[in-house]
């Protein structure tokens, strides 16, 4: 196999974004719910985890609803939101346009070849991460793989002064916000269990060194977060 | 650079699907908007399109709008809807919940090797496709890239017999819909100006000959499908 990465600097730069993984977690950056996704894929000897998100609402007063900018973003939350919330947010006023969005889990991984980019691409699709591809090829920095489902969901609320919904069709949209929000983060469970259930020979001994000396148990987390109440009884662990 | 796909297999595969592409366009399974783009990209040596939609306006009756059975889409249309065409669905009975869909752009394109497709993703991203990536490798099909853009917009109309919108909100709607559709289109002719601006120095052979053969002029084509008046202003041709 053609060595298109340089082996010694991605491994170093592996090790980096391992360890500030950690640091994001303590200062509350990294949203928890990721958390066994993200162990099972620094848990691979060829892969290391970049930048992720396991899926949130916000609210963005914009003229399109997938302008990027964070300035107009109103209102986030990566847990299921309130009525009130939402009837607060309509009440202010807005510039341009109101748009209530829910995105589903988006993950970036670099590997450190091209058989182990395919073979997360392939976990990635069994998991329903069916819009998933390889993004860039860089020596140092890896392939560069992008992993995302289709859960996502945009409703248009207010142009200028005109709200398009009234109290009883808030509950509606709140109903199915939530429920959309939920069906990425079950996602991410099929994700994590796809990685379990796909584990290669060898682990990363530095990642395993270091998860045992912090005492990291991932089936506790697993445990905690994913077999939740809240996250409906879709999900079960098998 | 290592052989990942066999060029034998790979050639005669573009051709298949060159011939078929117009066999599509003379029966109107292909949408004549993409014809530029689809043109452009076949010019290239090692790069060949496999499938493509250059964006619609949709109405599904499905529990989620990212549903794909087709059974779901109870209107469909690749140019811009009236406002009778939204409300006269709405009337009619659904099963689950009827969401409108506007989607952007999207194109498969098959590629003899890695560089030609990072060239290609290099060259999407450029044109604001921005969600493309290598979804696999094949040594028969080729290296697959997927190029998409982030213009998308749901917007959630019934649920069973509620009624989320006015004849008001449906103009508003409509307008809107229409506006992210175009958007769409845009963003085909700005991928149709990259690829345009980015040729490599050897064209493919025997495509530039049946196009002689065939007298097709691009020019032309790009004349009649891209310099409408009804994509507005914001299209010129540079």
């Amino acid at each position: 196999m053609l060595k298109l990465v340089n082996e010694g600097l991605w491994r170093e730069r592996k090790i980096e974004f391992w360890n500030r993984l950690w640091e994001d977690l303590e200062i509350g950056y990294l949203d928890e719910d990721l958390l066994p996704v993200l162990i099972e894929f620094n848990m691979r000897p060829k892969s290391y985890t970049i930048s992720s998100c396991s899926g949130r609402i916000i609210l963005s007063d914009s003229e399109k609803p997938w302008s990027r900018e964070e300035t107009n973003i109103v209102f986030k939350k990566h847990e299921p939101i309130t009525i009130d919330e939402l009837i607060n947010v309509t009440y202010k006023p807005i510039t341009k346009r109101l748009w209530l969005i829910v995105s589903g889990p988006i993950l970036h991984i670099s590997t450190l070849d091209l058989d182990e980019a395919l073979s997360i691409l392939k976990i990635a699709r069994l998991a329903g991460f069916k819009h998933s591809g390889i993004l860039s090829i860089n020596k140092m920095k890896g392939i560069i793989v992008e992993l995302q489902t289709g859960i996502r969901f945009t409703q248009l609320i207010k142009v200028k002064n005109t709200s398009l919904i009234s109290q009883s069709q808030a509950s509606i949209l709140v109903d199915i916000a939530n429920e959309i929000l939920l069906d990425g983060k079950q996602a991410l469970f099929k994700l994590y269990r796809e990685l379990y259930g796909n584990r290669p020979k060898n682990l990363d001994e530095y990642i395993i060194r270091y998860l045992n000396e912090h005492n990291i148990e991932l089936d506790k987390i697993v445990q905690r977060l994913y077999l939740r109440e809240d996250l409906g009884e879709n999900i079960e662990f098998i």
